[in-house]
């Protein structure tokens, strides 16, 4: 019916189930095509469970940009997807020059990256467009008038993910004492739970799903167990910030704290990028990759926001890919492709 | 051939991987037998993966050892294989009412538990039997007299677990800063790279087999990429560790400190229960579990410390189990089993 519709992965590190996601979402849409994944080093799980692993240049060398564009272009690839958010700047930056090569990049706009990727530039974009955030400032600004702030604040790095960096301190003496200054900002506590909401949002910047996940258990700085929650509150404000952010495009999330005694909530990141915990939406019902390729080669949509169910719970446990590190190694004639021969069965320590 | 042999892993959280080492090693030894979990709690995802799931008291709680012995008997158990330290000792110091009803546990003797659950008591064995160790001291002890110590230092709790509450401070003001005391030890920082040695001891506590594994990453206190390593050096040491132990039974390790350079080794801990990343030691060839199940049943022992491969790299990914919590609550007559209808294909997240 179509023509071959070859993924890429990008950065794909730990993201097996990623990879998993988009082998059915070929399989639903009755689409040929492989899977592939790229990443800095083949060391990783995502490399070897790939039907095709390439290793490439790191996401900050100026050589990464051209290496992907020309994997791109010799596999056939149609999609390409990064997933970590220190490469999101330069491929939304670059995303012509993909497209003129055939390839969707499942990026957002230079501005919304820009916006995701600086939690100041976050927080000012909330209070600009009237979306609920908690307050925020600098660490200098805090330490200057500490009266007017109320104890124990949050301290973070202006551009870092998962939670890394992310301290509680007690007091304004604490807050000077870290030492942290100019690339860390300081936020009030949010109250409540926390949560992740996924959307996706189409070429058009219009959000097409929503699903909000309650974290119930992090680890790592990444959520091991987690919930899917119907609330009209959270599905409501992430298609507002979907359709105010200025080019929004793919499956994003925001992350924020809803306090279900009060009802307020306070929207504390945008991440523009797969979340880690992407998995159970989609398990739920929420196949947002279907429907963003659907668009993309123009297919009826089946979006729904009615798609997805209610308290699926997600328990996650460690699986392995096993790698013969001497036989990769000695096989390695091919320097940007897995040998397949050397990888043992991912399953082996899963059930 | 033999009847069926039942086992249960006690306290099995996220052990999916372990579940399914047993169930292997059933099928690799011509047994029949159900491989169960046991959890304080239903969101476990080992308690869902495993074919039987039961929820039990809390190990701290009086009515966690005969709510255990009541469910091997019912379920006709044969192993009882404890994973988490808290439950190490209340299970050690009960063993003979285990072992009265039919069921072996897989844990060592109350004297073994009571040296690798205490840092104190660990370094105090350690120097008495002559093993390599580093420097360690109260927190007392070296504010007392800061000048005889080479900063940094490592904090961490006497009775602590993966990495948790584990802090390197740099001076003697800092250390004081803590606000850490008798709770908490301090460490020499050891040079080198950390290894985690697994050993699988007989029930006359000799040594079977050891197999070292470098971790290459960790994150959230356990290892997420590790790689065997043939070292003559460590196999022994852990070998001589094993033997040295008043009673060790089961599969446990030791984590230590190898500067390559120098060959200078130093144990930090021992732990009487698997290590998270032994998959990887099976997986290479390290079946101790199966040569711990022949020598309860009386088989010839096939253990040998040639059969696992050096430089076999593991590299972890998210797995899921995914639960209808809804369905799961409603289905709920038969309180502490699992409801196998209500929990989703556990492949759904991994390949």
């Amino acid at each position: 019916m179509y023509p071959s519709f070859n993924i890429l992965v990008s950065s794909a590190g730990r993201r097996v189930a990623l990879l998993d996601i988009f082998r059915r979402t070929l399989r639903d849409l009755g689409l040929r095509g492989q899977v592939m994944a790229s990443d800095m080093s083949r060391r990783s799980a995502a490399f070897h469970a790939a039907d095709r692993g390439f290793v490439v240049p790191r996401c900050s060398s100026p050589d990464f940009v051209p290496a992907l564009l020309a994997l791109c272009e010799r596999q056939a690839v149609r999609l390409l997807v990064p997933t970590i958010d220190s490469e999101l700047g330069v491929l939304a930056a670059q995303r012509a020059r993909f497209e003129a090569a055939g390839v969707t990049v499942a990026v957002s706009s230079p501005e919304v990256v820009a916006i995701s990727e600086d939690k100041q530039r976050t927080h000012a974009w909330l209070v600009q467009e009237g979306l609920p955030t908690v307050r925020q400032g600098s660490v200098e600004a805090v330490l200057a008038q500490p009266e007017q702030w109320r104890f124990p604040v949050i301290v973070k790095p202006r551009r870092g993910s998962s939670s890394v960096g992310v301290v509680q301190v007690g007091d304004a003496r604490q807050l000077a004492a870290t030492g942290r200054r100019g690339d860390d900002i300081v936020q009030a506590v949010a109250p409540g739970h926390e949560y992740t909401v996924d959307f996706l949002a189409d070429r058009a910047g219009r959000c097409r799903c929503t699903v909000p996940r309650r974290r119930l258990e992090v680890r790592g700085g990444e959520v091991s167990k987690g919930m899917t929650v119907r609330s009209e509150v959270l599905e409501a404000l992430a298609w507002r910030v979907c359709e105010r952010l200025p080019g929004a495009y793919g499956t994003l999330n925001v992350q924020l704290f809803l306090d279900e005694a009060s009802g307020t909530v306070n929207v504390i990141e945008i991440n523009a990028r797969f979340g880690g915990g992407f998995p159970l939406a989609w398990e739920a019902g929420a196949h947002l990759p279907r429907w963003m390729i659907e668009e993309v080669l123009g297919l009826p949509s089946t979006a729904s926001q009615g798609a997805w169910r209610d308290r699926l719970v997600m328990l996650r446990y460690d699986s392995a890919v096993f790698v013969d590190e001497a036989r990769d190694e000695a096989r390695d004639e091919a320097p940007d492709e897995a040998r397949r021969g050397a990888v043992h069965d991912a399953q082996a320590a899963g059930p």
